[in-house]
């Protein structure tokens, strides 16, 4: 027998990575588990991060689902301040920068898990390293720019970027009291949505008291003693003393590449249904890897928090040789800007139809309550089905409190690949103070029907 | 050619009986469309009356979601006040006693549509036709009672039974201010849910201020000059200056019954995915039919208003040569006492155990929102599912604003058929104001999951 104790390694201590080690520890405690982690903190929620900046989320630490320490707890070696900089797939090594101790070191593997995450999109354009100017994808940024705004006290603020965290940026600047301007370089903001849904957005950006412009690439930034003041666009100049972009992020695949490992779309590491790579050995999870999307029947890169941790836990599980297979993504997402919430599942029409289907689309105003219910407020659904199979694929949903959440039963539908026919006669929950009679997903299904 | 013109008679001009009238006078105009109602009021939302009564509702005509007039300018014949009190197969006719006129006649029909709806279940004790005591099954009940409350104002009320419309009336009147006690004859409250699930709610009653008494079935009443003065039951005699009864309903298929129609479990009248009865020519819908339940396999009576539209839609355009099935309930109901939302769909453990499935359960606690955002509260869901199999098959929930309509996306699933590893890999939307990063209902399933 082999007293070789089987090692594995993890890159990478945010959702995905920490997901898959700890189902890996649960299910085989006798595997020894190393996680590097570049920064300071493990199993944080990043999408928690613009609500710390307005101020919702009374202490960082609230955000944090399980500390180091506590993962320590559980017997994971977790290293933090460890950079892991090189793999090499030879030597079955990873080589490693510890910022704390400044020394570099190799630490071997039997198998590895690359959860590296993703990093905001650069704006390589002038002025951008500007003080003042922020992006807030990991917690010290968030801590940095909430800093920033106690310290500095601004009264204007530019949001580069209208999609998920561009509009909950414009939130958390109104609510701290910021004259806020949100520059699209689109025609549109939330590119994630059809442009007649994504017009309901803006209007309730601009009723919500931001100053919405379309069409506005950012050119440069205007500063004055190396702090911003200004944000350059073909449309005019934007005064700012605080900027925050968000125009998206793009996968920390680099090490992976640099590897030899196979990338998929928009450079994310490509993964099979156990998270698999293309070298034998190397598992990848979360927002560095990509995502077999179920209606377009190809992987694609969408990275989300709730992703990467179904993609952590099925990576454990079969790092623990247990049968597990993430069967993909339906393309789901949800945010909100104040009261409005706002979300999607399937594919736009611009989606389906650039991706080759024959659809048909209804949208349709109805009420989230019932229309004589105290708090009843509207809602918009836009749904999109096959012709002429009438397959459902995708709905779009922007409304007042209760519509977003209703996109889980079109997202469920869809997971089973039901047509409008199987929609409409779902036996939904109805109470006057939850639906009308009809719920509005389902109004507009009815009313896509009679169009297939 | 004939020069006959197709009749089509209604029985019951309620949700059921209405959107059949609508759906064939849309589809087939040509066809002659009478509908009779025995009442004042065309398709109002009976689910809506215990907010009525709670002052919620401004005008007891927003629940009126269609009136007489509105039918007529759609070609509907609606003759109010107009009871059918015999159906006579043989000669295609119904018997009509109009209460307005005074006078009975017969009418003769092609086909036949009986949405009939149900009744309140008589509670035969003594002093039960004393005043003061109220169902609320109508319109006109919900206001008489409005109306007595105006004008008695009186300060004790006790609600017998704890099912939806005892929640409802429940809220209705500790909103109006009375010392409300709720008697339930059985051991716990909502027979439609699990004793600990039911449990959860008995606890929200009493923290409502509810006096809630168990195990106290009505034996009769006590009365002075003709008025209720307190309600008797072994446990006690509790004090009453008005009573509701809320103890279930049943179907109204007598005429059916006595027209030799096929009646089914509970003495609905049994009908087919095309809602036909066993009599050529005679549709029925509504709280007066069965519906077949997908996961039992077999028809139950389960009245409900969204089941009775549904029905009624496909009873209409069946009646228009459309093809149309309803392809079945699956338990689903939602309701509320004040801020905590309760819902069911599929089988509770008890009535999946009683329909001879082998099952596992679980229970979890987890919040509606992440837990630290701001407005996340508690949330419970039950999750039940076929042993070995791991197939769904129902789920309760329990909790604070936002957990009740959740119950959507667990009725898709079994709609759908999922198992349990289906349904923990749904793409449900995530944002930190709608959803922990694992939905409440996913964390069931996944601790259901380790046990199957």
């Amino acid at each position: 027998m082999s007293t070789h104790r089987e090692r594995v390694v993890i890159i990478g201590g945010d959702a995905a990575g920490m997901s898959a080690a700890s189902q890996l520890r649960r299910l085989r405690p006798e595997v020894e588990v190393i996680a590097f982690e570049r920064g300071t903190y493990t199993s944080y929620a990043l999408c928690g991060l613009p609500y710390l900046v307005a101020g919702f989320v009374a202490e960082p630490s609230r955000l944090v689902a399980r500390t180091p320490e506590a993962h320590r707890r559980n017997g994971i070696d977790v290293r933090l301040h460890s950079e892991v900089i090189g793999i090499d797939l030879a030597q079955q090594q990873v080589i490693v920068v510890d910022h704390e101790a400044k020394r570099e070191y190799r630490e071997s593997f039997d198998r590895l898990v690359i959860a590296t995450g993703a990093r905001p999109r650069s704006l390589p354009v002038p002025g951008r390293d500007a003080e003042g100017i922020f992006t807030i994808h990991s917690l010290d940024e968030a801590l940095a720019l909430a800093n920033w705004l106690e310290s500095q006290r601004p009264r204007s603020a530019v949001i580069v970027g209208g999609g998920y965290v561009g509009l909950e940026m414009a939130e958390a600047f109104i609510t701290r009291g910021l004259q806020t301007t949100l520059l699209e370089a689109a025609p549109h903001v939330m590119a994630l949505l059809d442009s007649d849904m994504a017009e309901l957005v803006e209007r309730e950006l601009q009723q919500g008291g931001i100053r919405l412009v379309l069409g506005a690439p950012v050119e440069g930034f205007e500063t004055r003693q190396g702090r911003v003041t200004g944000v350059i666009t073909p449309v005019g100049t934007f005064e700012a003393e605080v900027v925050v972009l968000g125009i998206g992020v793009e996968p920390n695949s680099e090490l992976a590449r640099d590897a030899g490992i196979v990338l998929g779309d928009r450079n994310a590491i490509h993964v099979d249904e156990h998270c698999r790579t293309s070298a034998p050995g190397v598992w990848a999870a979360g927002d560095c890897a990509d995502a077999y999307h179920r209606l377009l029947g190809r992987s694609i890169y969408f990275p989300l928090g709730t992703t990467a941790n179904k993609q952590g836990r099925v990576c454990g599980l079969d790092l623990a040789g247990r049968e597990a297979r993430f069967p993909g993504i339906v393309g789901t997402a949800i945010t909100r800007f104040r009261e409005t919430e706002i979300a999607r599942t399937g594919l736009t029409e611009r989606e389906a139809r650039s991706a080759g289907f024959q659809v048909v689309t209804a949208q349709v105003r109805s009420t989230t309550r019932s229309g004589y219910f105290p708090g009843a407020t509207w809602m918009t659904v836009k749904m999109v089905a096959e012709e002429p199979t009438g397959r459902l694929l995708g709905a779009q949903i922007v409304g007042g409190s209760g519509a977003g959440k209703r996109i889980d039963t079109v997202a469920t539908a869809l997971t089973a690949g039901m047509t409008l026919d199987e929609f409409i006669y779902l036996d939904l929950a109805y109470a006057p103070p939850f639906s009308p009679v009809w719920d509005p997903v389902v109004v507009a299904a009815r009313k896509l029907a009679r169009e297939v």
